[in-house]
């Protein structure tokens, strides 16, 4: 007997058939004896449909309100869900974030959950029944009804799993694993038995978008198994606790025969560069370019500072070359030319054009040459390096975009990744 | 200051322009000093929809599970309607069924209101706060969800308008109040001013579909002022509180002026005739005929025994006629015939090409000659009566279907209904 968490996101709930093939997967682990609680998603579409009715209403929606509509998806599939359990014979209840009730902080439409009363639920799930719980939504102190912030379900999922000490949180999705890299740029990539949480947040960061960035956050501080897996296949498919899928674990945990120097090579094409020319190398000027950013909440990611050119007669000055996400640039100009006699800089020049790759793995903590390899691998193929940074565990590298499917392959290959036979 | 309870549709609440329609018409009442509760719908067609999807899940659906599903409808409105009152300047908050609560009884599917918390609501209300209440919504004392079965929104806003002391209750509708009769066959019908609660119950359970029957006893029990009144006129309607549509009351709230001996006349088509042939005339025959009946939960309505025809050196027979809800039909044809050796009938037969034609008025109270009148003029116009049955207001009669409409017209004639000009 194991207790667990499986979630199945909004494609597994569209409509009455695939509920119905989700009512089958759950069965499946009840008869094999498990005290399974599901978390929900909203039916696909289903939420943009109600965000869309908020926005419609207007454009400076009260948060709280917003959270009473957009909940209502998820209470929907799980009341289905529920209906279509006991169709199959599974005693089951659906329990909504008032409930149980899952307590949240009051920040509506992206509350963070903060504890979970399981006293109910686990009276009602060793009384052998299936909990439906929907995800996205808790409660906050005031009464009123708190939604996470979209892809919620994930964090939803590992919250429950953490109050109710369940074994394992299944998450079913529409990919069977996570991958090395993108299948569609390498087909040799192979899918990952185990990938450490650290190492599933660099992916997941980067581009590898299987899990909410914010749940693997949490599994890693509670310590939740997390195995990612395929709700597409049919009712032969290998039952969860084979661990067909990818398995997000603890560092130790990792089998020694899995471990690997690189476990996985991202891509993210959602960054800009941005480079102010000639701005005076003097202290503080640096601070001056970001404060504002900082100050409009825009991420800096990437930070390269040019040797400064000294002129006889005048200060030095030095270029600054840094990343922001994509979506933020528009912003970022705004901010950084309504300081610009402040920072003291002569142009500001902006490219879209540009892709992050990053190599990824636990295993570059006792191994040098993981960034020169890179660094050499790429200039063979003279693709040009336009900025550089690392972690413990990860290192970026900024190129031209047109450069991203072969960077991505010759690292793929070179890092001893690539599989016998195409995925 | 007045404090009133405002109740709007599905038809009202059919996406964010008439939500938008709403909030204005709510803003004139809050404009003008009033202390409002909203009472909305789910949007016309969505509550279908989620009743759909609990059939197609299961044909035998746990109604715990059916009244998570389709109370979501009612979510999505009140917090839509919050959102679009506050951009209109109206402070306004939504309050779930369950966050007040409004206390249900455990009947889930078709639960009925026992008692409303109002504490924290009237503190919101005396802060100068719209609340938007769901209808057709509470919660069992298990702390589940439960709905008041379909038309429940009606019972709702009388509920709530007699636990919050209301001064009246404004129900909007696709009509603009209650008439003489239906104005699709008399043209002349004229809107009437007021209506006695128990008459209001008679026309509604005869065919005037405005209010849901539930709802108009509750209001008569409680004493609420409920006015039935259009929710399609433009922002330049008469207030509410000008009385614009028909108020409903308790008789003694009746203008002397208002006071008519009649004061509608309503038709149903939806009855189904039955008559058993040769029933053995010997006591105990009748019960035997309407135990079986009562115990499939089927209304019979009017019923008549013709004279017994006796026949030498046998008991005497008679025929015995009565409606049912033409809906109960097949039912009631499978109930008698699994009966037929008790009841001892010779042939059953039926006929769904009647309508049941009332004249209704708690002027007859003190008035003979209604039931002669309503049978002379029918007589007149060569129209058979096939059954009658009567109530201290009411005096029905069955007659064939094709004859409603010229039945309607001559009777509202006949007792000074007719309005100078068409309505």
């Amino acid at each position: 007997m194991a207790r667990i968490v499986m979630k199945f996101g909004g494609t597994s709930m569209a409509g009455i058939e695939r509920i119905r093939a989700v009512a089958r997967r759950v069965k499946r682990e009840v008869d094999a004896g498990n005290q399974v609680a599901v978390i929900v998603s909203a039916m696909a579409g289903d939420t943009d449909r109600l965000v869309n009715f908020c926005r419609e209403a207007s454009s400076l929606y009260d948060p709280r309100e917003y959270d009473v509509v957009v909940s209502s998806g998820e209470q929907v599939t799980s009341g289905l869900l529920a209906i279509a359990l006991q169709a199959a014979g599974v005693k089951a209840r659906s329990w909504m974030g008032w409930q149980l009730p899952i307590h949240t902080d009051d920040a509506f439409a992206k509350a963070r959950i903060e504890d979970i009363d399981t006293a109910a639920l686990d009276a009602s799930l060793t009384a052998g029944e299936v909990a439906v719980i929907p995800g996205f939504q808790g409660l906050a102190d005031n009464g009123r009804v708190t939604t996470l912030g979209r892809g919620g379900s994930d964090t939803s999922a590992v919250a429950m799993a953490a109050a109710m000490k369940a074994d394992r949180c299944d998450i079913y999705t529409d990919v069977d694993g996570v991958y090395t890299t993108d299948p569609r740029i390498v087909p040799r990539a192979r899918k990952l038995k185990q990938v450490t949480y650290e190492e599933m947040l660099e992916l997941a960061s980067v581009g590898a978008k299987v899990l909410q960035t914010r749940s693997v956050g949490l599994a890693m501080k509670e310590n939740v198994r997390v195995q990612v897996l395929s709700s597409f296949t049919g009712d032969d498919a290998p039952m969860a606790d084979t661990l067909p899928g990818t398995m997000i674990v603890g560092e130790e945990e990792i089998d020694e025969m899995e471990r690997q120097l690189i476990t996985g090579i991202a891509h993210d094409k959602n960054e800009a560069k941005i480079t102010l020319t000639n701005v005076s190398d003097t202290p503080g000027s640096v601070a001056a370019i970001f404060a504002p950013l900082a100050a409009a909440n825009i991420n800096v990611d990437m930070i390269i500072q040019n040797i400064a050119h000294q002129s006889a007669g005048r200060a030095g000055s030095t270029d600054v070359t840094f990343t922001v996400p994509a979506v933020d640039l528009a912003r970022s100009i705004q901010a950084l030319n309504d300081a610009k006699d402040k920072i003291g800089f002569e142009e500001l020049v902006h490219d879209t054009r540009v892709a992050k790759i990053s190599v990824v793995g636990v295993g570059m903590k006792s191994h040098a040459g993981v960034a020169s390899t890179m660094f050499t691998t790429l200039g063979q193929r003279g693709i040009n390096i336009q900025a550089i940074s690392t972690s413990e565990i990860k290192v970026s590298v900024l190129i031209h975009e047109d450069e991203t499917e072969l960077a991505v392959r010759v690292l793929h290959t070179a890092y001893g990744l690539d599989a016998d036979e195409a995925a």
